[in-house]
Parts: structure tokens; C-alpha cells; sequence
């Protein structure tokens, strides 16, 4: 094979592909980057045999042909030349690389030992704007399981129906679910792994905000695909548990907070925290009141006060302070609802003002 | 002991005093700070043994007294607070401390259990603005030796003399010796400890850059002061090596580079560098040309050329491309000078039109 392309689209398609890639004893091909040139592009596809990357650049091809070349020194030489042509050319199983005042032989591996990356043929589901799809994730990921234990809630959930589509997280303790309202015929609803979610949102941080994403599902594939970029990722089987249930509409007591204040005053009060993370809170709505407190017998104790709009039950629930913080900060609005029913039930924090998106949080019971 | 003090002034206090602390096991009384109120200020010192900091900043005292308390609970608790005043008082071995809605109570430990921190009494040797003395210590700070084995070179030699200060920092490998030329009186030498040089770069970058540092030398002992702070350390004993015959005046060869196209190919070329970091460089004086090359046997090559001013003879050199880094990462001016003398002799490189900084660099003979 051999092209000329240039260093800043060489450098954007490595490094689109390029972060999965890590190093893998038992297999040292997956390393590698798989560069192809075809007709009038450069490929550049990577893997680590749960999701692929695909990338393509347009370049002057002289020979089609393909090589596969260590990702993490291919990555680090291209993105420190200067701006300018990049002649690559195979010669055996090296790759002659020619910029300006630089030339350089870099071994590679025989493109045959690469893994066969699998195709989607199935249609399209819908089409999404890049920063909408990449916020949606964004606000869930967090809360997926780390636990092997239950696979169904290491991965996000998306459920598309008839109100558009959802996304949702949950480690059992905590769950956030968003909901963007945008039209879809499809029904239907899939796991993404984790680790596919964070390498989306990574590569969807660098396109255009406008830029359509198109999804396509094929039994436990799917497919991102924007003009430039494809990622395939398998999906995770199993039933993700029916958490409608938890996202009570109703509550006994019924809080309207200052965001910022709510949460430095979660923040400063948890350094008081015992072990298991918990922090007290009384709410008082005749006070228009509540109170947090936190006691270790090690450390010592405080007592913040915080002033809101609150209506209902007096109520006294425990919390984790960490999963408390979790919510508030991926919730941008000025101010958020905490609705409660009573000290046993999960509590719901939801911003004001933006109907897409709910957390629940599960009270600690001593 | 009981004082009202502004949330942003302890906070600063603590900043300055707390980053030496860690988590010490053996000795939990190091992981606390000593507050001190006494007339007109709150005292804070923190120490780990081989230095010690004091910071003291103004409040209204009420009662004067003295207690310690866990550094780091206390920093993170003070950063979050409001900037309001601070109330803060002791009862038992406790802290109470108010603020806005907050109310707090700290357990503490005895200010009797905390080491007495030494003090010296010797006069001034110099006043030197902290932005200076800054700058001095951080341009050769990485060039001291981590081992245990040579303890004369893991620290930072100054050295006053009739032409002024003289900072400098070996490993054996490079040298690095900045020259300031201010009116000095004194002639001693002594060695600094490396974590002390950090720690006092990392308190100097937060004064004014005008602000005047006094230095004061008793046995083996120096002292930093500004009007609000103190830092206190032991100095390293033993003989710091002869170094000064390492700097040669005269060059067989001497070129003049551009420091980012040196720095960007040193960079580059290192990629493929082989396990003891060697990088060749062929400087051809004819053709006003260095070629520098690297080559690994699983990796590949690289050869790339740059262009200079080139007087004397042609020589072939190997250096480790980290210590070309680091003395070219320490230099900002936009040319260097590289002078040479055959393949065994150390290299020298400095800044062009800053005559205060030398870096000498051992070559690697293979």
C-alpha cells in the first residue's frame, strides 16, 4: 500500500481509534491498528473484541493494500510531527513513513492476524444529533454497576418508544434515567456495556454538535455511524430489572432546593460522615427547613442548616452522601425538586424546569 | 483558646502549612497541625520532622490558647466553607467551630504531644525577591539524584559567593547550575533537601512576586522568611562533588539551534530509542546539519535532520534523549547552545542570551 495524507487527519483518525487499544499480552495483534487503503481513503479500524472503531480519511492513494502497525507508537510519532504531508508506504511487513524532515521504518504485523470485525446490515433505527445523544449518556453513566455480578446493570440501558427514547443507569442503589423527546417508530431496547458508552461519549466529544449520529441493531450488535466514524459494540444479554416502579409522581414531602447550596452543604457535611457514607437529614417544612447532619465518633460532628421551599410530611431520612452528590451534579439546573415518601421509600431529585431527566436514590435503613 | 477569624485568610493558612502532612501511622500527632491564638493572630505549624511551616494570620482573639487538629479534615472542611467569619473555639480537646449555618465540633489531640519545632537564631544572610528564588530552585529541582545512596547529591547545593547565588542539582548523569548575580556578602555552601525544594517552590509561587524573602543559616539548619510565613528545614550533610571542572568554556564543536525544532525532534526521534534511551546525533559542520537517529530492533528507526549554525569539527555523540529533554524543557530562550568536545566528553547546553544557566550532560559511551 502506499498514500499521502495529512498529518492532521492522520492524527484525528488514531486518535478516534486509538484509546481502546491497550496493552494485551495474551494477544499482542489487538496492539495493533488495522490501516487499509482503499480507492480514495485510509481505514483505520481498532478493536478490542467487545466493540470496533472505524475510521476513514481521504488521502492521494498510489496502491491500495493493508498493514497493521503498533497503535500506541503509531499514535505518539504522527501526533507529534509537524502539520504537514505524510508519505506511507509498506515494505515487508514495515511501514516507511516520510514528513518533512523525519523518515522512519516502523515494524508492523501481517493485516491476516487481524481480528474479522463484525458488519450490521440490519436498517436504521433513527438518526441523532451528536451533543444531544452524547449529553443523554453523559448523564447516566456514572451510575451503571461495577459489579460483575449482575451484567444486566454494568451497561446503560436504551429504550426506545413511542415517547421517544431513554436512557438509564442503575448500581441498585441509585438510578438515573433520561428521556429525550424525539420522534421514533422503532420499540425496542438494548444494553450498551459500559465501556462502548464511555468510548462514545469520548468520540462524540469531538464532532460537530449537529452532526448526525445514526443507530442501527442487529441481535446483539449495534452500530454508530456518522459519516466519518463507526463503532460496533455488542450488547449485553439479559433483562434489565423493571425499575418503573421506584419513579414515584407523588410525595408526602416535597422540597425545592438551591442546587449549588444543597450540594456544597452535602459536601462540607459529609467530611463528617461515618464509614458507611451516611448523612442525616431532617426536614422540617413549618421551618421551611431542613437540617443535615453527620457524625463519626472519630472525627466529630456538624450540623448545617439549609432553607427551601418545602411542603408535607415532616420527614427524617438517611442518605449516602456520595450517591446525594452523584445526582446534584449532574443536574444543571438553578434549582432542584427532592421529593420524598417517607424514611423508608426512595427519594427522587429532579432539576426544575427540565422534565427529562429523574434520579432515585435509595434511603440507607439503620 | 477562642478566635473570629475570615474563612479566606485560615483557609490560605492551612493551604500553606497543611500540603507537607501525610498519613503517618507510626506518629499520628505529624498528621495534626498546631493552631496557636496568641495576641493578635492565629499561629498555624505543621511539620514532618525534617522541615517545619508556620503561617500566621491576623483575627480577634478572645482567649488565648492552643490545640491540634487533623490537617486534613480541617483543609477540606475550611475550603468548603463560605468566605464569612469563622468562630472558633476549644472545649476539652475539641474544636468548635461555627461559620454561616454550619456548626461543627472537631476532635483534636493536646498541643503537648506536638514536636518541638527548632528554631534558628543565626543572623540574615541575604533578602531575595520570592519570584526569583522561585525560579532558581524549580530551573534545576529535577536534576537531584533519587537515590538514597549518594545523600550528598539528593538535595539542592547553594552556594554563596562573591559573584552571588549559585543553585545547582546533580544525579551523576546531568548537572544543571543556575547563577543569580545579586549582591552578596556571605560565603557558605550548603545542601537542601529535595522535598523542602519543592515545597518551598510550591509556597513561593503563591506570594507576590515582589515579596522579599530572607534566608538565614545556623549550623545545619536554614530558615526561609516572609513577613507571614516560615519554613524551617535541616540541611543535608556531607560534600557536594566538584563539579566546576564538569562546565568547559571551550568547544571543539558548537552549534546553535532552534529550541523547539531541537526539543520537537529530540521528542520525536525518542520514540524509537531503544531500552537505555539512546539517541545518536551526527553533527556534520559542512553541511550545517545534525542528523539524529534512534533505532530499536522490535521497533524500528527514525532519522531526522535539523538545520543550525555549526562551527568545528564533526563528532558523533549518544546521549539519553530524557536528559536532553529535561535540560532543553529548562531552558526558554529561543535558541541554544549545544557545545561539544569528541563522543566521551559531557555536553553542554545553555540558553542563548541568558548567561545564568548552564546544563552539562554526561554522553552515553556504548
Amino acid at each position: 500500500m502506499e498514500i499521502i495524507c495529512l498529518q492532521e487527519n492522520f492524527k484525528k483518525g488514531i486518535n478516534v481509534v486509538g484509546n481502546i487499544i491497550g496493552k494485551n499480552l495474551t494477544l499482542p495483534i489487538l496492539n495493533n491498528v488495522l490501516l487499509t487503503v482503499e480507492k480514495k481513503r485510509l481505514r483505520l479500524i481498532s478493536t478490542d473484541l467487545e466493540m470496533a472503531i472505524t475510521y476513514w480519511t481521504p488521502g492521494k492513494v498510489k496502491k491500495e493494500g493493508e498493514i497493521t502497525m503498533p497503535a500506541k507508537l503509531l499514535s505518539d510519532f504522527i501526533n507529534n510531527l509537524p502539520n504537514k504531508k505524510i508519505e506511507i508506504k509498506t515494505k515487508d511487513n514495515s511501514l516507511h513513513i516520510k514528513c518533512e524532515n523525519f523518515k522512519s521504518v516502523v515494524k508492523g504485523i501481517d493485516s491476516k492476524e487481524f481480528p474479522i470485525i463484525p458488519k450490521v446490515r440490519g436498517g436504521s433505527i433513527l438518526k441523532i444529533e451528536a451533543l444531544k445523544l452524547k449529553q443523554a449518556f453523559s448523564q447516566v453513566v456514572n451510575f451503571t454497576s461495577l459489579s460483575d455480578i449482575r451484567p444486566e446493570i454494568s451497561g446503560v440501558l436504551i429504550d426506545f418508544n413511542s415517547e421517544g427514547i431513554k436512557f438509564v443507569a442503575t448500581d441498585s442503589f441509585r438510578l438515573g434515567e433520561k428521556t429525550l423527546s424525539i420522534k421514533n417508530e422503532t420499540k425496542t431496547s438494548v444494553i450498551i456495556p459500559l465501556r462502548t458508552v464511555q468510548e462514545l461519549i469520548r468520540i462524540l466529544s469531538e464532532q460537530g454538535r449537529d452532526e448526525l449520529v445514526e443507530i442501527l441493531i442487529e441481535q446483539n450488535q449495534i452500530l454508530f455511524k456518522t459519516p466519518d466514524i463507526q463503532l460496533i459494540s455488542r450488547l449485553i444479554e439479559g433483562t434489565y430489572p423493571n425499575y418503573e416502579q421506584l419513579i414515584s409522581k407523588q410525595f408526602e414531602t416535597n422540597l425545592i432546593l438551591d442546587r449549588d447550596e444543597f450540594l456544597n452543604t452535602v459536601k462540607i457535611t459529609s467530611l463528617f460522615s461515618s464509614k458507611i457514607n451516611d448523612l442525616r437529614l431532617k426536614v422540617i417544612p413549618k421551618k421551611s427547613l431542613v437540617e443535615i447532619f453527620a457524625q463519626d465518633t472519630e472525627i466529630g460532628e456538624n450540623t448545617s442548616e439549609l432553607k427551601g421551599e418545602i411542603k408535607g410530611k415532616e420527614v427524617e431520612i438517611i442518605f449516602n452522601h456520595k450517591y446525594l452528590l452523584d445526582g446534584l451534579n449532574n443536574i444543571d439546573s438553578n434549582k432542584v425538586i427532592l421529593g420524598l415518601n417517607g424514611e423508608t421509600n426512595p427519594g427522587i431529585l429532579k432539576p426544575v424546569g427540565d422534565p427529562g431527566f429523574v434520579y432515585v436514590i435509595m434511603p440507607i435503613k439503620l
